[in-house]
């Protein structure tokens, strides 16, 4: 067994099952040591992005890690923006980066690079290994430290001949951190700080949006009337009937500043303490209205279900509450495609047990709010702001859940940084319907010139923000990787086309001209 | 006048008149101030990695920097795979990017992350301003740093409020440290080393490739009778009549050392000491054969044109040397379409004035010695091994030489990197012919797995080198993106398309069926 094989077989035992890979030379190795230790799917991605976003999608859904494989420093980095959004998203992700071998270390040989320097800014681990025979307990140590409560990306570097060297066998699963224990006294302060508030506000995140913490959060809000507002960009939420309706914390400061307005108390669980996602001239970083009380009942790595839960007993919450089980679905729009008919042809068709990956950006607003009584779904969002993540982050979830329909609700000038996940979708066959917004133009960019105060931006600008000239053809790109696709221009054949996209198995995209 | 005007007046006032950007919120007074202070064209790029691509092809052709503007770490990160390859060129480049404002830096927004640990590997000068006043003299500063013999990256880090706060005006330019003198020293040791030498060779590299140099070289070869020989990867060699044939030394390190196994004397004129791309096992780093004399005669940022020619003044050279000012095409062939053919059928028809920028990988080793003798033409090669260089950088390539034709000669597997570029050719009407090569496959891993001693990949190593299933169809993608394409499968074909493009203005690809 060599070095490779020992690390593929130490993954297998801590139950890793998936690898997103673009490997190149010194990851050969571990290439061959797929095939020799069973276990681990191998899928081939033709940019590193789409390979650390997949890795991220499919942590989300699955709570669980997937192997990258990337190569070298610039490979690596073509997948950092990603990481960062899975950073931010609190994802496991493990990434396994080949390196130069360590005898050739000191030829700074033409894709050598400072690959420590590159992870860090992603990375809640790093290790570089020097030797084939540690190679399995680095490998059981990565995995375990990406699993370490609440999650995080963890980045191990292998010189290819730790790869390729002898190595004794695999290493036992080494156990991750669980989750903090749930603070007593923060549990008892928030329970007095909410029978004094006249109108509270629980602001979730985290695992404070999934089953099992908003189930605790309706008992709440049964007891207390406090409202639930979730994080503007939550890495997973779970939604539609059986769910308790949560509002989403808008994203300008202004607005979201308006939503907390009304809250005398605002109780933090799960959600960090909601900044700007910007500064802007005279607007603050905090969103929290002056003189509003905020108390924190706790926030990662603390286990942010089971301190609701303990919340929910602390102040006498039903043990249960009966949340209407029968989606209500949106009406099916006729007429011309804009946001707001794409929103509700989208929410109207929504097939129970969808997962959405949103980073439709300007033309995504109508979508949220008329599906909040539909079939029950799972809602992804771009928790870093790092645009490019929508198509990966989708492929990633129809790998972790096959059963399931994801859709990729896309912009149009975000879908350009990783267009390239299109062919990982057709190859593997994923069940991904993407619904791709051509509105011709980077429009939040528009949006934020005229926020900067110019009103009438001139050529350069006008041209930095418009995306026409020549247009984009997205049907022709979806078909150039393998995807079928359609075009529309009416909402009532946006409805058709979504309705035959998830009556067929496999990707399709479907453009929508607004 | 705010802090982003007062850069753009500065950048203007050193000669900088190309911006390359892919910008967001946190450059919006920049995007801005590009209007509002006349001399810089701005190049939208869909996708950083093609900005920061066209910025090295627009210094290899320019020999000065262009802008790149780029938005925060992760935007940023996007560049970084070509930044190494502009680090391994010795391009300048100055990079913009805009930062949370110093006042929200304390929030960690979303898109907050270390973006100085990102730019440092790729970086030879890294600032973060901290008020728009000292913002005219940074960016005087960072573009002098860039334009630093023998050339390098710089990156300013500029918060928003830096841009849009008052400023007092621009700064005056800064000069660029000049490259270091020649060395005396080095001369005469050389000069002596070649009268003793029974078989030396000039291996060149940097600005030992361009017109200068290679007039030098030529006049030593007439007099030594050394041979020339080019670095693996030269950032940027002139081609054909009128310049002296400079063979490369292979990529594989036994045919490398077999290269330059007959001779006794090797001598660095501008390359590096040559090393392998990679390591395996049971071959060296160093690729200078064992026992061979090495002497370095400059290597940068010393002179290396200089050196040259006071190496031929040293060694009583020829003044001039007379070299063969026609052009010699190469036949056109026919018949089916393989890499020897492909290369033969570009040789065959090069333009005069032609720039050829290859990222052909596999597919590419016939065209360098069929084109030897023809047009004078400039080669340009992906000197850092970080794939997806060969469209961004024929893209700024042709940015900087709208009356010369740019042709990317370009992997298929490696394209898909940066396949974005084809959208910015379109809008900005370069003359840029892209030549495909479509083999369905990462060849060079193929061949790397074979190296490793893996006679018979297994499924999921065949899986992970393979493009096929779905195959890519880059006429389809290239139309998506407004460039026109057509497929060929015949070398006749392709012969009448290449005439046809390098005939019309603007883009083209050509999608060769290998």
């Amino acid at each position: 067994m060599n070095g490779a094989e020992s690390l593929i077989r130490t993954a297998v035992a801590a139950g890793i099952d998936t690898c997103f890979a673009n490997p190149g030379t010194t990851e050969m190795p571990l290439v061959a040591a797929l095939d020799a230790a069973d276990g681990v799917r191998a899928v081939l991605c033709l940019f590193e992005g789409v390979a650390t976003g997949a890795a991220d999608g499919y942590a989300r859904m699955t709570e669980r890690p997937a192997l990258t494989l990337l190569h070298l420093g610039p490979g690596f980095a073509n997948g950092i923006a990603n990481l960062h959004n899975a950073r931010r998203a609190r994802s496991p992700v493990v990434n396994l980066i080949g390196d130069h071998c360590t005898w050739h270390a000191h030829a700074d040989a033409p894709l050598a690079s400072d690959i420590v320097s590159l992870a860090a800014p992603v990375s809640g681990w790093i290790r570089s290994v020097r030797s084939a025979s540690v190679l399995a307990g680095a490998t059981a140590e990565a995995i375990a430290a990406a699993g370490h409560a609440p999650g995080q990306v963890a980045t191990l570097i292998i010189p290819s001949d730790c790869q390729w060297d002898p190595a004794d066998g695999e290493a036992r699963p080494v156990e991750s951190k669980p989750p903090g224990a749930v603070s007593q006294e923060a549990v008892g302060r928030v329970a007095n700080a909410l029978r004094s508030a006249s109108k509270p506000v629980l602001l979730l995140g985290a695992m404070g949006l999934r089953g099992r913490g908003l189930s605790a959060a309706a008992r709440i809000a049964a007891k207390t009337g406090c409202h639930l507002v979730a994080e503007t960009f939550p890495s997973r939420l779970e939604r539609g009937a059986g769910m308790p309706a949560v509002e989403r914390l808008p994203y300008f400061p202004e607005q979201a500043l308006e939503t907390l307005q009304p809250f005398d108390l605002i109780v933090l669980a799960g959600a960090r303490r909601p900044v700007a996602f910007f500064g802007y001239p005279n607007l603050p970083s905090s969103l929290i209205p002056e003189g509003r009380r905020s108390e924190i009942l706790s926030e990662p790595p603390e286990d942010t279900a089971a301190a609701l839960e303990a919340l929910a007993m602390e102040i006498g919450a039903p043990v249960s509450v009966s949340l209407p089980r029968e989606a209500k679905k949106a009406d099916r729009p006729i007429g011309a495609l804009n946001p707001a008919s794409a929103g509700a042809a989208l929410a109207a068709v929504l097939p129970e047990g969808a997962i959405v990956m949103d980073e439709a950006a300007t033309s995504g607003g109508a979508f949220f709010p008329l599906s909040a009584g539909g079939p029950p779904h799972t809602y992804l969002s771009l928790t870093g702001g790092a645009i490019g993540q929508g198509l990966p982050c989708a492929t990633g979830a129809a790998v972790a859940s096959p059963d399931r329909r994801v859709i990729a609700f896309q912009a149009d000038g975000s879908s350009m940084y990783t267009i390239q996940s299109l062919w990982t979708q057709a190859r593997e066959s994923l069940n991904v319907t993407t619904v791709l917004c051509n509105n011709r133009s980077y429009r939040i960019l528009q949006v934020e010139l005229a926020r900067a105060g110019i009103k009438e931006p001139g050529p350069k600008a006008r041209s930095l923000t418009d995306l026409g000239h020549p247009d984009l053809d997205f049907t022709s790109l979806a078909r150039g990787m393998g995807v079928p696709a359609v075009r529309v221009d009416r909402a009532e054949n946006l409805v058709l086309e979504l309705e035959r996209s998830f009556a067929t198995p496999g990707p399709s995209l479907i453009e929508l001209m607004l």
